[in-house]
């Protein structure tokens, strides 16, 4: 038996607008009846019913909009603006009289699908419906591609070579070249840091560099003093690490930075500091009357010391990251209000935005205060919050969080873009799959928020896109491709460009390798940003995924205005013969073909359909009109 | 009841010479009957036996010598030369008769003395008579100062401050005054080496700071190429290992340590090599066929493969130190007997000597032609072995060692000195059981052998002097003053003198605190090692150690000719009032006191005896006629 209703989310003839709703903005729904094939069963009438979690995350119906009869097999209603920005859920309610039997069916979403299938009341998948304050992104950042430094490992800017100011009993490694290693003692604790080197001074010298990639920001991994290498456990917020500089150096790099057009980020983080700290300061290196030796210390409530065997509550258990309660008055102040607060100090110098750590673990309304002084601050900045999966919906300590609705994150870090690519390049998804999961979060997410998503194939947490391939370059420029051809914000990890491997951390966190770089892969990513720039559909355009009907070929389309692209990923080892019978007016006028080492091939129509011969583990990008040749002949 | 028979063999009144025999040189005994007071026994004979072990350490009586009635009460008799270099025992066998019964009575030596006891003939405690073939050790180290450099640990002479050569894969320390530690796994083997940069260039550059010291001879742990910070895995004995120069920077090293009449001794590791080695190449690392990766390598037979876990026989069980057969004729080659030998390449470069790592695993056939070698290249050469106990009754591996017998060494590193030392210092030994520790190894020790013999406070392998004597600045001034005024020749770990501490290894093996010296301590060293080389019987006399009757106070007399030179030390927290009612003429002339901060007492005879007064936990020196006043002003 076929489907009483059918609706598809995905598809603006049953849902407009697609996806994520303002608030003050309404959609309209359609829903078609399948009657004259099911000609055994009856429609009574369908509701759309909209639910919206409690603070415990239990479902309350808020709304039942009954659908209207406009034709034969049509049903229409109106969502009305929903005003109070949440994440709400749908589903549809449909009386029938099945065989003279009156029963209800209720249709949500498939997994992975926007169409709609049957479920029982209890099981219903529903559809997810985001309703937001428009709060958009500043444009240099949705149209720029992000670098992320991990300072100490990506260039020494001392004549010398060596490393500047370094602490105390650590261990510089002996070569740049070497192999990164954690020294831990026999329980597995860090008991000596580690460190190459790298500064603030040699991020200034490669400037040049990264201008000519075509990078527009800079993200920092976190620069301000800290006893490790990669300074998440913060010793002072308002210091720049001796070993990378000081603040004048850092004034350098920004002014530098801005006249290359290229604006710094930094990473924030606000969830614990370290345990060796001015706040804490459980060593006593400080002359600051630390939390941890000081009862009455001015830090004290920034922390919850308890009965616990490390004393304190910490980060993941770790003793060397004390936990602050962020919502303490003077610990928000300190970090986010005060006229010389972390977040004015450093804005003030011109970091145009930063990236929060562990963002699960911050109070909505330590984002809600934080992202609100720093757009009174700057208002050209940019928040980004480390969430690992679809920040849309993530539940965090049994809540839901709000942060892309508008008042949090302008951008998450996009892993669910590296995991999709990985699996499907791997072959572990099928290209249909892969459109799904991308579909999922575009229909999820705001749409600035989507434009803004950080497209990433690694980060200092996971392995390298290099050795995720199994060092295939192939396969690497595949994922290289889909990530400057995607709608989002690319994200290159330090080094990827230059052809580093690295397995988990601390394999990921090898050197840049200066002099030893992969060029050929270097000009690649080059030319590909490049590409990114010159096309109008790639910088600004939206998507529409393409179902090519081959497992192993993903295919979308950026467009904006008369403008668009097609970008064709074929990552099996054969030929691929691929025919587009969608409804594609655009292809009408021709591309070029774009592979590695072959330039300017037509793509033919047959018999009305577009039928594309694509090489083994290769890509192609079709122009479509208004496009000027130059942008791909220089790829 | 009193004892049959009265000898002891530290008293020259009983047996002449004292101590060990040359192979052409007999020994008058003399034994003391107690007859008029033991009323109720009679003594019918008395026999010398000598014995000597078999190779099996079985004991073989090998002379029956009958002792002559000289007087009432007193008997003798000669012991023939011996001719054959090795350890022979002896033991009196006394014949009584006692209350009518006719018995024989056994004296041997009481332990930790020089006196004969009493023994049942199962129990018997033999003299130890060592019999030696005369090989004089040169004189330039008998009458030398030595320093011993761990090359890492002491002196970065490159401008830059940072290492030569850094090896792949390994750390530097941040600072050179870094703690030192090991970076191991988790099953305790080192995984990556730590180096501070210290080089030859380093030492050079400190060469005047040594001559003005008052060092002659610098002992240098293995400077050929190997991975390690220590060497003792070598990877090339014909190399010096890049981090720490070159050859010509070895040449230098030499040719300006000889200009300041500095002379220089290698560590020579030869009981096995580096698995990351041009012989065994374990790793791949060389492209020289070696032995662990190439059954037809020339070195193969260097080594022995077996079932064990390893693979390989190695030196205590470590992999990385595979151990080598020392009298496969191509490794002696190599090693001792080639033209461009090892021993012969260095020699002829200047080196002036070897100190020959665990000695203890060197078949005396290796150690035989090493030395027959050594003197042939460079006659004024020396050899010191690394043993830690008595080094002339030494039993390793089943087998009763040869070290001092003549063929061998010439010296033996003093580790005893230093246990006794310490021991006494820190209040667990009393003052004549060191007597008694140091008069049993100048009994059994060659003559020369004993002059030779290293003073050692500190090594690589020990607990730093400093951190012994708990940081107790007196208590370490006293261990020094002891060892300048030692016979034998005074070796100072590097550092020692600049008030370095250190724990067990490798918390002994800290860097060199230049610019942070203690210079007080430096000083001192300076002025006793200045007294040593001014006063003639501390730098060639005999000693004569003295029993104060007070367990706090240490007493010897060092003499030579018409110089003599009474030391006391007073380890307690108590002045002390000590006379001395030995038979001393030398004491009619009198002495000046010398205690840290107070010169020119007199020494006052009273009723016939001296009565000295001194200070807590301070020496006194007494200079005795012939002796100009001024070598001690000068301390």
């Amino acid at each position: 038996m076929c489907k009483t209703i059918s609706f598809n989310s995905w598809n603006e003839y049953f849902k407009a607008p697609f996806g994520a709703l303002k608030v003050n903005q309404g959609a309209d729904i359609k829903v078609n009846t399948n009657i004259k094939v099911n000609t055994n069963e009856e429609v009574y009438s369908i509701y759309l019913v909209i639910t919206k979690e409690d603070e415990n995350l239990n479902s309350e119906e808020i709304r039942r909009i009954p659908l209207i009869k406009k034709e034969e097999n049509i049903y229409e209603c109106k969502i009305e603006p929903l005003f109070i920005p949440a994440i709400y859920y749908y589903y549809f309610e449909v009386e029938v009289n099945s065989d003279g039997q009156n029963k209800k069916k209720f249709y949500g979403k498939i997994r992975q699908n926007g169409e709609a299938c049957e479920y029982s009341f209890d099981n219903l998948n529903k559809y997810q419906l985001t309703v937001y304050e428009e709060s958009k992104s500043p444009t240099w950042f949705k149209e720029g591609v992000l670098y992320h430094i991990f300072v100490d490992r990506f260039n020494n800017g001392n004549r010398t070579g060596k490393p500047s100011n370094p602490k105390k009993n650590s261990f510089i490694y002996a070569n740049w070249e070497d192999d990164p290693m954690y020294i831990k003692d026999e329980n597995g604790d860090i008991i000596r840091w580690d460190f190459y080197g790298g500064n603030l001074k040699g991020i200034i010298n490669k400037l040049g560099y990264l201008k000519k990639l075509g990078i527009s920001i800079i993200y920092l991994s976190p620069v301000f003093e800290s006893s490790s290498n990669h300074k998440y456990n913060t010793g002072d917020y308002k210091k720049i690490d001796p070993m990378f500089g000081d603040e004048e150096i850092f004034s350098e790099l920004i002014e530098k930075a801005n006249a290359k057009g290229i604006s710094i980020i930094l990473d924030g983080v606000f969830s614990h500091t370290g345990a060796d700290s001015i706040y804490f300061d459980k060593f006593n290196n400080y002359d600051s009357k630390g939390a941890y030796n000081n009862e009455d210390s001015i830090y004290r409530s920034w922390y919850t010391f308890d009965d616990s065997k490390v004393g304190y509550k910490c980060w993941w258990g770790i003793k060397d990251l004390p936990n602050v309660n962020e919502l303490e008055p003077s610990y928000m102040n300190y970090i986010i209000k005060d006229e010389e607060s972390v977040l004015n100090k450093w804005t003030k110098m011109g970091v145009k935005g930063w990236r929060l750590d562990v963002v699960d673990e911050l109070p909505d309304e330590f984002l809600t205060e934080f992202k609100k002084e720093l757009k009174k601050s700057e208002s050209d900045s940019v928040l980004i919050g480390e969430v690992w999966e679809d920040a849309s919906n993530k539940i965090s300590y049994g809540q839901r969080r709000k942060y892309l609705l508008g008042k949090q994150l302008d951008s998450a870090m996009g892993y669910p873009f590296r995991k999709g690519i990985l699996s499907f390049l791997r072959g572990e998804m099928a290209s249909y799959e892969l459109n799904d999961l991308y579909m999922n979060i575009k229909e999820n997410y705001p749409p600035d928020a989507f434009k803004a998503n950080l497209n990433l194939l690694g980060t200092h947490d996971v392995r390298r896109v290099k050795t995720e391939l199994d060092n295939d370059k192939d396969m690497i420029k595949l994922a290289v491709l889909a990530q400057m051809t995607f709608e989002g914000v690319p994200y290159i990890y330090y080094g990827d460009e230059a052809g580093l491997a690295g397995g988990k951390d601390p394999d990921n966190r090898r050197t840049y390798p200066w002099k030893n770089e992969d060029n050929e892969m270097i000009d690649f990513y080059r030319n590909s940003i490049q590409t990114r720039h010159r096309i109008k559909a790639l910088l600004k355009g939206e998507t529409n995924f393409i179902y090519t009907k081959d497992d192993d070929v993903f295919a979308y389309e950026r467009f904006i205005d008369e403008d668009s692209c097609l970008i064709i990923i074929n990552r099996s080892e054969e030929y691929k013969y691929i025919d587009f019978d969608l409804d594609y007016d655009l292809l009408d006028e021709i591309g070029i073909k774009y592979t590695p080492g072959d330039y300017g091939v037509t793509l033919e129509k047959e018999n009305g359909k577009f039928v594309i011969d694509i090489e083994p583990k290769s890509f192609m990008i079709f122009k479509m009109k208004n496009i000027t040749r130059e942008a791909f002949e220089q790829v």
